[in-house]
Parts: C-alpha cells; sequence; structure tokens
C-alpha cells in the first residue's frame, strides 16, 4: 500500500503490523555495522519517520551510505514502539534509491541563519522552519478561500496588469514590451506608448480594489485574492516589492457590516490554521516565536475592540508616553502609536476608525463632519496595523469633489464614477497583506522569510 | 431578517409567509396604476425574484419610476404563487430607495453584442451571461482549490516578476522601475540594468513550473494557481496576454500518475461546477452552447483515452482527411489535429503521448528511443489542447546536455540543476489554462468574455 507519511501519522492504527510502501528524502542517517536508522521526510507531514534498517537488506551497505537528502522508496511493516521517543517506526524489507544526492547538500543538520536560507530559496522549503512556513502559507490561503467561498462570495481575479492607479499614489512598475535600449519618443521627446504592447502606459497593479467594487455592485459580496506591486525603494523587514493581498468588497454594507467580516475572517483563518498545522503551530510556538499559540487563541476568543481616531489621538496624548513621531491629530499613526494602543490600551485586537480625510485615499467615505472619512484599520499586538478598509464614497458628487481635491483626472475614473451613477448603494471593503498575515501566524519577522521566492529591493533571484 | 436572495431559492419553505428583507437591484419593472412588479437581482443567485408592490406603499409613485439597475432595499412577506411562472414573490410592505440609477443606464433589456459589453466591461457582470460566466469562474476556482487542498497538495504563490525564462521561450512583459524617457546606458551601450529596481532585467512570468518542482521536491505534492503573462501579438479569440494557470507539480510520480491526475482533476472541477451552478449551466446550454451539459456529463462518466504522438500521427496520415496543414511525423499537432482526435477517434477526452523531442521543453524527460519526451497533452472535444504536462527529467547528466542543444545557458538554471543533484527524484507536473477551462465549462468562445477584465493587445482598459 502506497502511502503518504501523513496518513501513517493520522491514523496509525490502520496500519499497524501491515507492509506499506512510503517515499521521501532522508534526513537523519546513523548506522552501525548490522543496523541503520534513517528519519525520512516526504513533504506531506512535519514529523520525520523512523526507518529502521538492517544487513537482511541486501543494498544495506549503499543505503547505510546514502547522504542526506537523498530519495528512496521503502517496503517495511509498521510497528509499535512504546518505549522510544517515537510512537512507531518502520521496519524496511526493501529500500530502493529514487535520488541520489552529494555530500555537498547545503542544508546539514547543523542550524543555518535565515540569511543564508535566503540564498538557497529553491532548497529552504525542506527545512523544518521553511517547511512549516510554507504549509502555514498554502493553508492559510485556503481558509480565505474557503471562508469567503462558504458565505457565497464570489471570487475575482482583478487585472495584474493596469493602465490605472487605484490608491492614485505612484511607486508602480511599469509594463512594456518596447526595446528599452531604443525607446520610441514622440514629437514632444516623450515616451510614444502607442507602440508599446498595449497601446498605452501599463503598470502593476497596486490593488485591485476599484475593479472588485464594480464587481461587488454586481454580485453584492465579492473578494480578490491575488498578487500587488509596490515599486517602493524600502529596504526593511516587513516590505517585499511582490506580495499578495486579499480584498473583500461588500454592497449594501456599510464600515459595521466591514468591521464584523474582517473579525469573522481573522478568527476564521487563525482557526483554521491551527486546526490544520497542529505541529508546525508547536514548531514556532517553541523554536520562533514563544506565547504564539496564546496569543492567537486570546484572538479567536476576544471581542475586538473599537474606537475612533479622534479618540486614540487623545489616549495616544494623555498616555505620557515618550513616542518617537510625536502625536497630534491629524498626523498618520505609526506602528509605535498602533501597537501601545492595540497592546497597553486594548491588549487585543482594535479597530481604529474615522480617520481624517487628509490622510485617507479619495475614495473612502466623507463623514458627516466633512473631516473625517469612513476608514478602519485593524491593529493587532506584535504587528500594528494587519487590515485597512473603509465605507466607500457612493455620492457622485462627492466623490467628483474628492478626486477634484486631490488634484486627479476624474476621466481617468470614468467607469469608476459610473458606478455611482447606476444603482450605487453603499458598499465597503478592505484589504488584508496576505505575508503580514502570514508572519502574524508564524512569529516569523522578516516578509522574505514567508515568500517563496521574495522580490525586494536589488533583490529577483531564482 | 435581512437575507441574501440565494437564501430564499434555497429553501424557501424556511421563510414562506414570513416577513424577510432583502436588497438588490431592479432588473426589470413595470406597473399600473395601483400595483407594481420588480424582478430584483442581488448577485447570489442567478435567477431574479419577483416583488408584488402597491398603491399603499407612501412612495409608490417613486419606486414604480425607478429606472432598472437602481439599488433598493425591500421588507416584505414571502409568499407562494402557484399559478404563476415563478414559484413564490414577495409581497413589500416597505421599499427603500438605496440608490439611484438612470435612464440611459446601457445595459437595457435588449440583448447586446459580446463585444459592446467588453466596452462596459465595469457593468457587464450585471448581465445573465456575465453573471454566470463570473460565479462559474469563482466555483471553478475554489474546485481547484479544494481538489488540491483535499488531497493534501500545498499552494504555492510562485513569483510573478522574475529573471528567469521557465520555457526558454522569449515573448515576456519586461518589468523596470527606469525612467523610459531617460533609459541609462552602459558602456557598450545596452541598458544598464544594474539601475533597475532589481539590480537586473526582470520580467513578467510565463509559467511557475520551475520553481514549483523545487516546492514538490520538498513538499512531494503541491501546485500553483496564479496569473501568467505572454507579449505575444496574437490577436484571436483563445489568447490574451494574461491569463491564470493552474500547475501542479508531483514528486515520486510519472506520467501515468500525472495523467491520472489531470482526469481526476478535470472531473471534478466539471462535476464541482454543474453541482454549484445549476442554473448558470441551464443557461449556457439553452442560450450559449446547445449540448453543452451532454458534453460535460459525458466527459465525467468516461474514461479518458490514451495515445501515443507516433501512433496519432499514423491515425491522421491514414484518416483521408484534407487537413490545412498537412501531417507528417515531426510536426506539432494544430487544433485540427487535435479536434480530429478526440472527436472523430475517441469521441471524448483523449491523453496524446511522448512527442518529438524537438517541438516539447528542454525540461521533459527523454525516452530510451531518444527520440520522443515524456510529454502528455489532454485534447478535448471541441477545444483541442486543454492541459500540457510531461514527466520532467530528473537525470543530471541529460538535463544538461538538452540544455546545451537547445541553446541555453546552464548558468542561468543554477538552482534548477541542484535540484537534481540533490535526492532529485522522478517528478512529474502540468499546466492547465484557467481561462480555457473556463471557456470549456460554459460554452463561451471568446477568451476576452471568460477574463473580468481581458488584457489583449493594445488593450488594457479598466
Amino acid at each position: 500500500m502506497r502511502l503518504d507519511i501523513k496518513e501513517i501519522f493520522e491514523n496509525p492504527e490502520k496500519f499497524l503490523n501491515k507492509e506499506v510502501e512510503i517515499e521521501g528524502w532522508i534526513r537523519t542517517s546513523r548506522s552501525s555495522k548490522k543496523i541503520g536508522f534513517i528519519e525520512i521526510n516526504d513533504g506531506t507531514f512535519f514529523t520525520n519517520l523512523q526507518i529502521v534498517f538492517d544487513e537482511k537488506l541486501e543494498n544495506f551497505k549503499e543505503i547505510e551510505k546514502l547522504p542526506i537528502s537523498s530519495a528512496i522508496a521503502v517496503k517495511g511493516v509498521l510497528v509499535e514502539t512504546p518505549k522510544a521517543k517515537q510512537p512507531f517506526e518502520i521496519h524496511a524489507k526493501d529500500i530502493k534509491v529514487e535520488g541520489y544526492s552529494h555530500n555537498d547538500y547545503p542544508l546539514q543538520k547543523k542550524r543555518h541563519s535565515f540569511e543564508y536560507l535566503r540564498t538557497i530559496a529553491h532548497l529552504r522549503p525542506r527545512s523544518n522552519t521553511f517547511n512549516a512556513v510554507f504549509r502555514v502559507r498554502s493553508l492559510a490561503a485556503h481558509a480565505i478561500h474557503k471562508f469567503f467561498q462558504d458565505r457565497d462570495f464570489v471570487y475575482v481575479h482583478t487585472p495584474i496588469i493596469t493602465g490605472s492607479d487605484a490608491e492614485g499614489a505612484g511607486e508602480m512598475f511599469c509594463v512594456t514590451d518596447l526595446d528599452l535600449a531604443n525607446v520610441p519618443l514622440n514629437e514632444k521627446g516623450e515616451v510614444d506608448f502607442t507602440k508599446d504592447f498595449f497601446g498605452k502606459e501599463t503598470n502593476l497593479t497596486v490593488s485591485g480594489q476599484l475593479e472588485a467594487e464594480a464587481f461587488a455592485l454586481a454580485f453584492k459580496k465579492v473578494y480578490t485574492f491575488g498578487p500587488t506591486f509596490r515599486a517602493e525603494n524600502s529596504n526593511t523587514p516587513r516590505h517585499a516589492a511582490e506580495f499578495w493581498m486579499v480584498e473583500p468588497e461588500i454592497a449594501f454594507a456599510d464600515l459595521n457590516d466591514n468591521m464584523k467580516l474582517a473579525e469573522d475572517m481573522m478568527k476564521y483563518i487563525i482557526q483554521y490554521v491551527m486546526d490544520n498545522a497542529k505541529e508546525e503551530m508547536k514548531f514556532f510556538n517553541s523554536f520562533i516565536d514563544k506565547g504564539l499559540v496564546d496569543r492567537l487563541d486570546n484572538i479567536v476568543n476576544s471581542e475586538f475592540g473599537h474606537i475612533t481616531y479622534t479618540d486614540a489621538i487623545k489616549i495616544l496624548e494623555d498616555s505620557k508616553e515618550d513616542f518617537q513621531y510625536p502625536v497630534k491629530w491629524g498626523i498618520d499613526l505609526q506602528t509605535e502609536h498602533e501597537r501601545y494602543i492595540s497592546e497597553k490600551i486594548f491588549k487585543g485586537p482594535v479597530f481604529v476608525t474615522d480617520y481624517p480625510k487628509d490622510i485617507k485615499a479619495f475614495y473612502m467615505r466623507l463623514n458627516d463632519d466633512e473631516k473625517t472619512v469612513a476608514a478602519m484599520d485593524l491593529l493587532v499586538p506584535g504587528v500594528g496595523e494587519i487590515i485597512g478598509g473603509s465605507q466607500r464614497e457612493e455620492r457622485l458628487d462627492v466623490l467628483e469633489r474628492r478626486i477634484e481635491e486631490m488634484g486627479m483626472d476624474k476621466k481617468d475614473y470614468w467607469w469608476y464614477l459610473e458606478l455611482r451613477k447606476y444603482g450605487g448603494t453603499k458598499h465597503a471593503g478592505f484589504g488584508l497583506g496576505f505575508e503580514r498575515a502570514i508572519m502574524y501566524l508564524t512569529g516569523m519577522k522578516n516578509i522574505r522569510d514567508v515568500i517563496p521566492f521574495p522580490r525586494t529591493v536589488k533583490s529577483a533571484e531564482f
């Protein structure tokens, strides 16, 4: 019976004292003259499985010398080992080499720095840490789809290549098939984009929100989940040039509905990962971030707090904390402020709402005070902002005024404005930076270590 | 009780003769002096719901004049209508306008051409056809995730921006943040990419396969599902510059395992969509492609055929068909050949395997005949090729030889080659063009009509 090793760990009784066939890569290997022990991992389960083999194997001498990371196929009997560390092991009857490795395999047993492992991104998913990170990433992605699909949201693939700048806030990569050594110019000496593939200037998207709004006004409940890009020259542990975003958008919904959705979603993702990656979460809790599991448990079981920006500013001003960035009404909250609010005041996740309009995007709904907009940021302990969202401005005249105030061109938003003209009901949405969520779930501190092949300033290897 | 209209259609007994609250957009509206009928749709269910309202409403006159696509919130009682076309309707007690529309709304009841609807891509998901298409697209995407996650595959986000050319076959978009009006050149007069964001030339990915292989050799079973790009100047109904691909990759697996996986996946997706989009599939079957449902049923219930390329060529040569492209061993099969094989010979889906190495990519496993490779294409009636895949060359020396034969540079593939050096067991994978699958599922004939906001030659609107 050919099995994934996961099947054995999840249901050992089913296979005890029976012959099973598994495949995998050697993680550790030791042997004396007559007997050998291999810990094998096939990538389907976090914990290694022990294989015992002895000189009755005709290729005993070949097997005992195999370098780690060699691929083997094992036939043998699963037996209980009540006195040993591991609960069971396989007594091999036959071991076949599926793929040799070499003694210069870079991932030897000793611990490597995360910096070094980034230089071997093609091999690092075989290490405990990255195996756990990327399984959690996969499970969290599925949790997101499951959460929304179970609630009848429609998944929309918004465009990656775009002629519009959703946020109205630059720093985009250009996409072109012009010959860069010979860029065609027009009479004015400007780039002649009519000769480019799309006949116009195009960029990589920074957000699918505007397009998602069009679909929310057809399907009521939609979400996007795809890559987004920033050509931002920020070499920090929290910035990548390419990252994935989740952007739900709901019609007939206001800021309260939006916050409810965000809270439900966060709790669902966390619970799903804790239920489906038990070994991995235990590992992170022991080796990466002590207290992680308690912190996540606490989030699942708490009610998220709510405070307006204006009240938050008052608390910060009254706090007598020595902040690096001075606090006053109108500033954008910095991570230190966000963490103070969520860690010291609310001791848990908290939504800050109703920010000054001047520090938020043009599409956020203007409040009656004409000074603030119906925005919401979700702040969580240890991280700060993890979700940003808003109710959208559905009033055509107000939206047009805001676009003009921002110095943007209404013509560029003709279709976005039309959504307000034809049954543009109230609606709201938010964005979750997927990598930030994975960092939060795993305790990993560098965004480069939660992306399979990260793209950052001056780095696009693999 | 605030409800999605879907909840009412799925379980009307639960709400009959009770007061319910729904929201949605007016699809049709007619009235006499004292009574009015609105068909409303909130995007959660394909079929419209009828609202009956009368002059007892204080805003009767306002409501009866609302242009279609206006958004309203309705409170009323759900009642059975045994004699009418529809099984039930809502007798409104209160109707509130949530968003006005205008009489120049472009999606009036008369039928529009798909060409015209492409020019209003922000509104077309409100039409029956595109509402159905994009719901099927969403469900099919979820089916893919569910299929793989239920089988413990790990979802990998392979990079979108890449320095490597996976297929070794050009036609890529360049990604840059250089000032195109002022591209820096080096001493040789070449573009100085060291000044670019990533410090090197970068492109949009054409495939995540090579990176997926790295993860398959850590996790055994992985898949990608993300956007891919071709800067191909093909203005056809089957080509888009931006499209989504699904690329599973399995270790300890050969071409037979690969074909089994592809067959299981295709059947699963089709069954999932037929189960979860009954109204939409009925609509496609009636208005877009008569016979669609039978054809799909047939696929779910048939065993896929298998034939080698060499045998397929013989059949084509012996067929006496008048093909536009002449047939002989060594040619790449054209759509006319593919459709002949699947429609006339197998009358169903068929895998063609073991293609000549010279028409396939460098990474496909060389067969013992040294002339063919362990490739597989899945051909389906009505479409032709829908899946392409192969067993991958796991032998380092053979792979290096193939890279050299193709005139490619081994240095560019250092990490891909290392996968073979360190426990590089046999493995295989395939790619499914997601849009082709959606065209196949819906009967839609133009790829522009299955992508929310399509990107094609000279077109990147919205």
